[in-house]
């Protein structure tokens, strides 16, 4: 049996001229560090779920990705941060609405590992957090002049008035939710998922990445999944366990099921985003169905890929 | 076609000799009031929607259940509740951590028919329902003797010191999380939710009442489910879109369905509870693996069934 792994970090179509080289180059070595942070821990045949939680927290002060440092703003010119984390026996943690926790993923572990719950927000999640002894920063340990930028101008784009179904902020950026995927040397699965949600989005909006069956998932008997993407068609489609359920219950193989959601259905609900996935078997299925999406793999064979958005893949 | 509804009042294994006839009684009269006001939505050809939201709303006014008026309390002695709704073409709503909201549910509706958002938390998801111009009230108004014994009998007991997996103080407890499933004359689906949680939960814990895929789903294809159980586990299952898979992927019918969830893989799990389901042909299913569900229900041939916890069907 061999490990494999694979890490996000993020969805979306770049309007186009906005992406930046130099800016896309460190993306990549924020990938690649995160990649291989993980990779030490499974190939010391360290559980999953820790290497999930060394790439997925690397990724988080990292303040080119849209999770922990760096986040995006809430309307109220506040970052918000959600993060959930899920291991194959089917044992979850997440946390919802954190403005003051370093490590968001660390702090979904810790609900995961020590509460009696699966599920904390908002300030409840944040006590909880301190007494677990995790880092607690000041708000402007993740203010970022870019992302707020981003902010004024979805502000005077008056992006804030959305319809439900409508285009949203955060859509078309570059740099967004970070997560990670893993199979152990034990054949033990797991996921991990962080964001800071959408740009311009309402104060209190929690995303896909804290909901357990939509942003994040993990059974030993089909597959482990992290998603990206319009956070509140995710949630209605429960991206993560259907992919799952396909696997489990029609017969596909990862990445046939990751394709069908991806490609196919969340393509029928205008809904831009991609996943990573690792089967059982250690295989993996990267789909998108946006312009691109920033990932980095370790195959079950050892091939690696980096991939941040590339110019030559945007707008197809 | 015709119409079919059934509502939920909780579902539990009250400690022997707990059993108040009389209150079971009121609670009965609850459950038909609730029905009843749905039934009339439907009969006069409403949408589903409409009715499951008639008939939460009165649960939650109903200080007999866990819901609105007559919540539990967390540890910090205050009540925060968490609801959400689905209708069958997956347009989904849902809020958790609400402390002034008088009916959650409709906070819920709101998120899901007049927000951009799927999900809201704490105060961010009151200031959206006072947008709205649901009406917000004092936190007295959810006060209630009983429940807050039971939190104080709770805490001497030490119950909020609980492993992972262990017993919750609020397992056994009878008047439970209400919901509601509805197929209306046009063959619509919808599912609602809204709990106050479990007695002695951590403040900003949230259950799987406001988790999309677990405590609700709706899906025209299959069917729509809401939940009542221990809802850290329900998430861990993700209870109500698993049994929508079951149905879509597996061709099983909902009751057959309700029934593999229900009462073998929660009963796997440890996970005490039940559900009530609608399918695509209005067949209503109401599975629960605890000493009792208080439960009412309108098939599809007319027949009507209320149920509240009778003492001859605890303890099995």
């Amino acid at each position: 049996m061999s490990w494999s792994l694979a890490v996000h970090g993020g969805a979306g179509t770049p309007p186009e001229g906005t992406l930046d080289r130099a800016v896309e180059a460190q993306r990549r070595e924020g990938l690649k560090r995160a990649l291989d942070a993980g990779g030490a821990v499974l190939a010391a045949r360290g559980p999953a779920l820790d290497a999930v939680c060394a790439a997925v927290r690397l990724l988080e002060d990292d303040p080119l990705f849209n999770a922990g440092r760096g986040a995006v703003y809430a309307t109220d010119r506040s970052q918000r941060m959600d993060a959930s984390v899920m291991t194959g026996d089917r044992r979850a943690g997440a946390v919802c609405d954190l403005r003051r926790v370093r490590s968001p993923v660390l702090a979904a572990r810790a609900v995961l590992e020590r509460s009696p719950h699966v599920f904390l927000s908002g300030t409840g999640a944040e006590a909880f957090a301190a007494e677990q002894g995790l880092e607690l920063v000041d708000s402007s340990w993740f203010a970022d002049a870019v992302r707020l930028a981003q902010l004024e101008a979805a502000l005077v784009d008056g992006m804030v008035v959305l319809d439900h179904s409508g285009r949203t902020a955060g859509d078309g950026e570059a740099g967004g939710t970070v997560g990670a995927v893993a199979r152990d040397l034990s054949g033990r699965l797991a996921a991990a998922t962080s964001t800071g949600g959408m740009t311009a989005k309402a104060p209190g909006r929690v995303g896909d990445s804290a909901v357990i069956g939509a942003g994040t998932w993990a059974d030993d008997r089909s597959c482990a999944v992290s998603a990206t993407g319009h956070g509140e068609r995710f949630i209605e489609s429960a991206v993560a366990s259907r992919i799952a359920a396909l696997v489990e219950l029609s017969g596909l193989d990862v990445v046939a099921a990751a394709e069908q959601v991806v490609l196919r259905e969340l393509v029928d609900r205008q809904a831009e985003g991609g996943v990573i996935a690792v089967g059982a078997d250690g295989r993996l299925a990267l789909p998108f169905n946006s312009g691109g999406m920033a990932r980095a793999a370790r195959h079950p064979d050892g091939r690696v890929e980096v991939v941040a958005f590339l110019p030559e893949r945007a707008r197809r």
